[in-house]
């Protein structure tokens, strides 16, 4: 339901949403294929140090834990009410949950709006307004940090620790990104999923994660905006500081019903011009594929702004770069030729390539280059002050050491750092290439398995150094 | 240089490329670092059978093998000779491969056209030519076969079987593709660099691949093009029996430069739309990133083409779904409504699902959905005359049972195989996933870990299904 704005009791109470000290699990189940074992399951398996209490009528223990038949019954005080039980029930659990004073509530449930029955959600919604007890859902996944060992839902991963905040109304998208977030190297702050946001909306999430600490990028995955207002707002505060990095799905004929269908999702008389527009006002930088959603979060959430369009590609590997600066053309950010970029660079970077290298940008140290070469090339690129950013890419040619590369690459990040340019870098190819882009995600740097991939982190960077320069000026 | 036609005594003596009794390796070096020395490594480590002759006018033997001062002091007979001498030693090396009557000449050496050394290059080529021995390259990186155990270069990997042969001009993406091919089950049927393709061209090979047995899709990857005629010809030949795949680079301003610097491929006066036409008029499919390049090759190589647009999705993930609607329509081929397409499949889909599913199409049967669930669904949609494929997804919700959901998808496929229908997967998460995708491609269903890289395939698979029927009308 609309807001106008981010609402102020809302992000007050989302702390106990994601570090409660007590939660009750209402639909705790016995059984352990149940969502409302697996809710319980979740959080002793991460770690949750606060105290659980499950809710149901029909039994004693849960999990090892004493079980109460109702939220009134619990002895001490509940901040955070986790509600599993089927959609008819859940007016009783909330009006429980209120007179227990429970901070915030929690509806996994399905089954409201997005099959019809949008009179019980709205109904249900009007109760929490009215009581001031922020609801989440209903019709969602669960949420989660891995700075606070907390995983509460049913959800079978926690991410690693990282920059990114992941706020989606899909769970299915969501425990996607969390799944592959151990195995890509991509670290998370905090996850929620928000499934139909029949309450608190993005807006007050944006909000959550502008304050923080471990945030540096927000990620937001959107079916539909009921509070466009809101959401403008929200981003204006934040934008400045963090970036915002969204996809909006829906926008296709069928996709507006299957939107509907899926988090009661309105796209009707909306398009994606519409969406554009809205991310465009308030600085929000959109994504259109999955993965590139995920590749620009990462970029954003490592490296600092792109504050200019002079680029060094260095490369060993041709085909990489031919890839790279296509790519760099197509979206916008065309590359320049280093001896426009700067006189005598290609000059000094000629020393650490053979004679059939390329000096040109990108610059092709080519298939034979030694760690050694790529540290002299990319010493000489990384402090020429002339340059805005290096982008490095290693090809696994027969004589390439790629671990030895990566050291370089990593220890000359290190050692220019201190001059804020961002570095981002691309490595294709089998099991090494795997274990280098881990180990440079591991050292901030954002890496990738595909040119374009790298390219789109790159213009995404870009991208947010020209909004923040907009919004400046504002 | 350019060819009018793909020359028959070429085509005759590529089979010595890829399956030669004997190979005389010349600049063969006693230093492990060396190109030359990696070459012999790798035929023996690979399992090559043939005789292996190593040229060097200052050693008596090279890893275990008696060398020879020249080509000519060799006893027996020389069907390759692989060369890596410097660039100025070249000439000597074809006149003496003329005299010793060997079949096909490969020279990996770089330092000719690209760094501007356009009259060598062309001397080399013309004097190949009037003696009619072929020539691929210069600078590229080698050729080989997982079927034939044959990897001729200086390649660390040897690609696992499969229906792809891949023709690159770029030895970095080739080598890329290569060592990414076991760890993402990406089979080929053979590869081969042609660098500068001075003499040898992509048509000649078009035409080896129609006749080899193993390929089932062609991958091409293009810098630039001197004889388009040759190009289309072959095309029109080979792309109603097997699909041909092509990415183009070089067509930014700077791409322009870089690829003459690197593969001396001209590009002057071209236009991406140029390349786009002649793709068009011979029926190649042309993709636009590397990621997409091998996703739909893939594709093309297992399933057979897709003859109509009436597509069904069957999903336990709402969010993968959009995903995969929006992106069907931004492809030009947009999802159609189940109950559109075959009234009552809906309603037997339906048992199949909870009441909080949705049949629209895409068809999301939950996060709920057990293994039999989805046996059920993709029964009802594989065998509904109505329906022309099927495309399946599964997201790791904390009860999806991957495996179990996998080994019916499996089954299923091979239950409705012979209806001639495409089937293609996606399985977007974490480690179970990628074992999914390995799995599954391990059967012959083309698997991926976003919806949009699935997309794309099954697009793919649409546009060969017209261009047959355009080529058919012909």
């Amino acid at each position: 339901m609309k807001i106008d704005a981010p609402r102020q009791y809302v992000i007050d109470n989302l702390k106990y949403a994601l570090n409660p000290s007590s939660i009750a699990v209402v639909g705790a189940s016995r059984y352990s294929s149940k969502v409302g074992y697996k809710v319980i399951e979740g959080l002793k398996n991460w770690g949750y140090k606060g105290t659980i209490y499950p809710v149901n009528p029909r039994a004693n223990q849960i999990g090892g834990l004493r079980a109460y038949k109702t939220i009134l019954d619990i002895p001490g005080p509940v901040d955070l009410v986790f509600v599993a039980v089927p959609a008819h029930l859940v007016k009783m659990v909330l009006e429980h949950a209120v007179t227990k004073k429970a901070k915030i509530v929690v509806i996994a449930t399905s089954a409201f709006k997005e099959i019809g029955r949008v009179d019980l959600q709205d109904r249900l919604t009007q109760f929490c307004r009215d009581s001031r007890l922020p609801l989440i859902g209903p019709n969602l996944v669960g949420m989660g940090s891995p700075y606070l060992n907390f995983n509460c839902g049913f959800i079978p991963y926690l991410p690693i620790k990282g920059p990114v905040a992941m706020i989606s109304q899909s769970g299915a998208n969501l425990l996607a990104a969390l799944g592959a977030s151990k195995t890509t190297n991509f670290g998370m702050s905090f996850f929620v999923g928000l499934g139909n946001k029949a309450d608190v909306d993005f807006s007050e999430f944006i909000v959550y994660a502008e304050n923080d600490s471990n945030t540096k990028c927000l990620a937001i995955y959107l079916e539909g905006m009921d509070s466009p207002e809101a959401f403008i707002k929200a981003c204006r505060s934040v934008v400045p500081k963090k970036p915002v990095v969204t996809i909006k799905v829906g926008g296709s004929q069928i996709g507006v019903k299957a939107a509907f269908a899926h988090t009661a999702s309105e796209n009707q008389g909306t398009s994606d011009d519409y969406f554009d527009k809205i991310f465009e006002q308030c600085g929000a930088i959109r994504a259109t594929t999955w993965q590139e959603f995920l590749d620009i979060s990462l970029a954003l959430g490592m490296q600092p702004e792109l504050k200019g369009d002079r680029i060094v590609m260095i490369t060993n590997g041709g085909g990489s770069g031919l890839l790279s600066c296509d790519h760099f053309e197509r979206c916008g950010v065309p590359m320049h030729e280093l001896k426009v970029m700067s006189p005598n660079l290609g000059q000094r970077i000629r020393t650490y390539m053979p004679m059939f290298g390329s000096p040109l940008n990108p610059v092709d140290i080519a298939g034979t280059a030694s760690p050694v070469q790529y540290k002299g090339a990319l010493r000489q690129a990384m402090r020429d002050s002339n340059v805005d950013m290096v982008y490095c890419s290693i090809c696994p040619t027969a004589v390439t050491d790629v671990p030895a590369v990566v050291d370089v690459a990593i220890e000359m990040y290190d050692t220019y750092k201190y001059l804020g340019k961002p570095f981002v870098m691309e490595c294709q190819g089998g099991a090494e290439c795997h274990e280098a882009i881990m180990k440079l995600r591991d050292h901030g740097i954002p890496a990738y398995p595909t040119p374009e991939q790298a390219v789109n982190a790159i213009v995404a960077l870009r991208k947010y150094a020209k909004i923040k320069e907009k919004l400046a000026k504002r």
